[in-house]
């Protein structure tokens, strides 16, 4: 018998995010009885943790017993059709940058299965897969949240939507949409002057792990293409794909058929000269170059790459490896509602999924 | 009989954000049609438009035919037990400042009315009943928003929820919370040096419209000391209230007495000496004086005054009238979650108001 108190837990992915997760969640079922979280199942690429009972694993436990497990994890559509037949609400949290789980994502909302996730590519990938999730969910009254595809735990997505929802226009968002860009504008071309060479921030950018494994997969700007989609998308631009706009890709034509990272990152500093002119022609007219994502609403134009700013301009003073994402809006006039603060990082980005579970349980328990 | 589709709306107050409100509300109920929202009660402090079988008035002719009303409001008790006996659920949206109104909000939670609200007099109010509220809310299952009671729409409560829900723990929180004190600051103490004279400054932003009525109600700090309490109160400290910490009021002693704020005005350029030390002191820091409100969540202190910033600090930075929120946290460590733009004026406010309303619709419809 189904209790109304109770809702089901599924998790694929145990990575950095998924362990992050799975730790505020065990918090988060401890400070809050009500309604019994219960996870039923989780699951990395390889293996399941799960049975045909919906026997629910502790929090605690979780990772290690999943270690422990034999089964390999069961193909999309009987997953869906497993949890469609538990017996409680079941909410899906995809912890996983996959493209074959965001596929899928149709077929769980249609089930009345309710989805909350950090990965981008089902909100990114083509218009139709987009129309689909919120088909679906709309049809069946399953929920998707996913604030930490965009921004991490930053308040992003949500505020995007509640200017939208409650009849705002929003005329242009613009921002600095990636931790590891930001990082690498912010040592290569300080407000201050000065900054080390493009190849060995690169380096350093990889060693402080603030890079992919391969850094080409940061500087070819498709991260900040799939965020840019994202939002435009829920600003109301029906976006094809996140390379239907320009976007800048930072690797030299040259580099692009390197076989690794390694061997890329080895040539790199061949190329510097390329990226010293870009900075000494915003140093000329007293500016500094970043590598930003914006969006006009009203001329329909999307598009990611570098552009000079004055120092004082708050994509310039940015620091670190955050994220500043600004809306400007008919409501808010000249002035745009900033967001800004760390846009990566397990923690955030876990905090941002367990904020949008709590969403929905708000509404589905 | 009861539609589980339907929601009836109670209105209080129907002033600049209360029209705001209004126009926003209209505009969601034809873009959004379930559920139906009906109007079924609208009042100022003098008129109340409502009948015994809660007949809808359009949102659109809702303040013409109140301004022909010819009812007094009911007693706030009446009005419950009125809002309690109707046969759809009841969201009450206070839109008044008013503290009788936000001192009955424990009875409207406790028979299940859910409340959303600008109000700040409720959650700054007496500890007392800042725990009543929430224990009426928690016993009954009714919900409580309240955005808009600090930064207007700026998603500041939201987002303090969001980092307490998911288990952060804030260290501190520091801001401007004031548009009249930030518009007066950025012009009396630009990061570029000159300025005008503090006496004239207040004068130009009454003027504008950036004041109260008597400037007094807002360089007495109150207003930033309440929207202070509101914040750290969800951050976990019980501050007892408004007046239980340092505040440093802006008003020179010998003009309280005024018996005008036309009178105060008249007198203030006396005193002008004063804040021009103040600025002075700090230029000499190579600084700029802001006023700023700060919660010190470990070491309990909240306070609210006027403090140094060097130039390039995000909060000397600032622009018009634009609010700034830094949240410092153990997950976003060093560089904190920051959120900016614009905290007062009936648009944005009401757009705290109405996303509010949306999120408690999808919890109760």
């Amino acid at each position: 018998m189904a209790s109304p108190k109770q809702v089901f837990i599924a998790i694929i992915g145990a990575g950095g995010v998924g362990k992050c997760f799975l730790s505020q969640l065990e918090a988060l079922a401890t400070r809050r009885p009500s309604p019994k979280l219960n996870l039923i199942y989780i699951s990395t690429s390889k293996k399941a943790l799960y049975d045909a009972k919906y026997t629910p694993t502790p929090f605690a436990s979780a990772i290690e017993e999943l270690s422990r497990a034999s089964q390999a994890p069961p193909a999309l559509p009987q997953l869906a059709e497993y949890l469609a037949a538990a017996p409680a609400k079941v909410v899906l949290v995809d912890n996983t940058s996959s493209q074959d789980v965001a596929d899928a994502y149709p077929v769980f909302l249609g089930k009345g299965i309710s989805i909350v996730t950090p990965n981008k590519k089902a909100f990114s990938g083509s218009y139709k897969l987009w129309q689909d999730i919120f088909s679906a969910a709309s049809t069946s009254g399953a929920k998707v949240y996913h604030e930490s595809s965009v921004g991490a735990g930053l308040p992003v997505i949500s505020t995007l939507k509640d200017l939208v929802d409650t009849g705002d226009r929003v005329t242009k968002i613009e921002g600095v949409f990636s931790g590891t860009m930001s990082f690498l504008f912010n040592s290569f071309a300080p407000t201050s002057g000065a900054g080390g060479k493009w190849s060995a921030e690169v380096a350093k950018a990889k060693e402080l792990g603030y890079t992919e494994p391969d850094p080409r997969d940061d500087l070819n700007g498709l991260d900040v293409a799939r965020k840019l989609t994202i939002l435009a998308r829920l600003a109301g631009l029906p976006v094809e794909s996140p390379t239907s706009f320009p976007v800048q890709s930072l690797i030299p034509k040259e580099l692009e058929s390197c076989s690794s990272g390694d061997e890329f990152l080895q040539k790199l500093p061949g190329f510097d000269s390329q990226m010293e002119e870009t900075k000494a022609a915003a140093e000329k007219q007293g500016k500094v170059v970043r590598f930003v994502g914006s969006i006009d609403v009203a001329s329909k134009q999307v598009k990611v790459g570098l552009e000079q700013f004055d120092a004082s301009h708050p994509i310039a003073a940015l620091k670190g490896s955050d994220n500043i994402i600004s809306f400007y809006t008919e409501r808010y006039g000249s002035n745009p509602l900033i967001v800004q603060g760390a846009g990566a990082g397990g923690d955030v980005t876990a905090m941002g999924v367990t904020a949008d579970l709590i969403k929905v349980l708000g509404q589905i328990a």
